[in-house]
């Protein structure tokens, strides 16, 4: 028995074939081409998810069911994509679209909150029953897994971790509020914090590592030029590393996971990143040493987690305490 | 068949039996003396319950189980008190030190979600599954209850809502963090906001209504002053509001919870204290008008809560779906 598992992006499709194991056996992607309308995306889509089921040479009669992780808010119960931005869709019925190629039931969720369902399951938290998954990059993605299952309210809004204000009246954000977390702690953040540290520090390693042309600085050459002793670097990465603990320490304080995930481009700074955090969070959060204390890790499914996740989304109760139960290698 | 409630307060004990509709049928409270012995006051908290079970005429083999709520942080499992700075707990055994002295089951867990569990229930969120309760006190008390139950993470310490930072770097808190809501919008932050605005303005309303005293300055005092028109108060409540709102606009990204309960002192301010906040909220939450919208209520249980949400953690499963469905009268 099979799961297809569809990723939806503002850029690309990806599509995986995932076992019960929760592996990806085979996968592919295409370019979403997002401009055009949403029944040509989600028919690519259909024929994707087909393509890559007849190259791994199974029949689509053992396959169970199809997940799709989208940008947006989902109404899960119809399986209709009620409003994103990026992708311009309001109410787009994603399952009756599929099912007009694919005689397939079809789930639906949010692609931030699929991918803390595959980190919670299969990933750098399976084996436990609370987990938060952040992804770091352009913005801030979020998901929070109780019990093997996504939280996400009772309008499946939730949770949009990245719009919790840390600082109030700060920033703009993307979503109006001023002060939201993403504004200090995206990698996108990183990047202005950088550039505006360049700015005024012509000299900074910053800006000959990427030989003087501003635009090129990237959240990671702030990391390179902090590691080579650069004074300037060090700054941005100190401040910025205590916006994201920040943010961290509020989750830790209100979710109390047993494990909080890291992933998206930030999180590439490995276990730097983690120790620089762990030790601002030590000091900071609401708690005592007599009481077990939530656990920092890397993502470990990368790329795969929107996939992996979407999959995910049609197995049973069951099926995911199997999961966490028996321990799959993560890289075979 | 009744239920015992008792709500272990740093000041006072209040215990209550209830009813299978969770309604109090007697209640009654001693004080603490919170600097004698854990075994002092937990004989004590014993004695209370079997009185109020007396003069109820009520016999205790109709008593299905007690349940504790406590500040600070519990072992669930064991009915073990971890740790609570005010009382100077640490690792109290609450259930067997009542189990002394009452033959029940006891059941034991931080009262503030305790409170939310009691309005998640039969109070103001009764018949919604996902609520959040915040109560606006000394500090900021809150407890979220998901599917009829209370979410607390995996060491029970959470959610200390009011240990979020909402202002990065800004004022100390009573747990070492700067800039925690509960530093800006609890109560006692709202008497300091106001006493700091009487001393710069010293012809404002707010002194006058305190005949000059400024110690005497509650947070009723601003909203009495702004309500009669006085400027500085207008101010002091106005930025207030904005300090609440900024961690209700966090709550409502974050959970997307059906109702979001105010409780505490504060909330005697009622619909004018919900309209205002409403206004800034319609602003700030990441949210579209197609997505159903969190709705603000004031709770409705008061100082019960606290009672009737001890009594309410002996409850089923199948008890407290049944509580929800059927409506119960609120002040009979």
């Amino acid at each position: 028995m099979y799961y297809l598992g569809i990723d939806l992006g503002g850029t690309n499709i990806a599509a995986g074939l995932v076992d019960i194991n929760g592996k990806i056996i085979h996968k592919g992607s295409i370019p979403t081409e997002k401009d055009r309308k949403h029944q040509e995306i989600l028919r690519d889509m259909a024929m994707l998810a087909r393509r890559i089921t007849e190259d791994a040479g199974v029949s689509l009669k053992t396959i169970e069911c199809i997940g799709v992780g989208s940008p947006g808010t989902p109404d899960l119960e119809n399986g209709i994509l009620i409003y994103n931005n990026n992708l311009g869709f309001r109410n787009v019925p994603i399952r009756a679209e599929l099912q007009k190629y694919l005689p397939l039931p079809v789930y639906l969720d949010n692609d931030a909150n699929c991918a803390a369902l595959a980190e919670g399951l299969i990933g750098a938290a399976e084996g436990v029953e609370h987990s938060v998954t952040i992804t770091l990059g352009t913005g801030i993605g979020s998901g929070v897994i109780i019990n093997h299952k996504i939280y996400s309210g009772f309008n499946n809004a939730g949770v949009e971790l990245g719009h919790m204000v840390t600082v109030a009246g700060g920033n703009l954000c993307t979503c109006g509020r001023k002060g939201c977390w993403e504004a200090y702690a995206s990698a996108t953040a990183l990047i202005k914090q950088a550039q505006a540290a360049a700015l005024e520090n012509q000299d900074s390693l910053l800006l000959q590592l990427v030989n003087g042309d501003i635009k090129k600085i990237t959240a990671k050459t702030s990391f390179d030029a902090a590691k080579q002793g650069d004074q300037v670097a060090k700054g941005v990465v100190q401040q910025y590393l205590r916006y994201l603990a920040d943010g961290f320490c509020n989750i830790i304080n209100i979710f109390q996971p047993e494990v909080l995930v890291i992933g998206g481009g930030i999180s590439k700074q490995g276990d730097y990143l983690i120790t620089s955090l762990q030790k601002i969070i030590e000091q900071e959060i609401y708690s005592r040493e007599e009481i077990p204390a939530t656990k920092l890790r890397l993502a470990s499914l990368d790329n795969d987690a929107g996939i992996v996740g979407a999959a995910l989304l049609g197995f049973t109760s069951e099926q995911r305490s199997a999961l966490t139960i028996k321990k799959i290698p993560r890289n075979s």
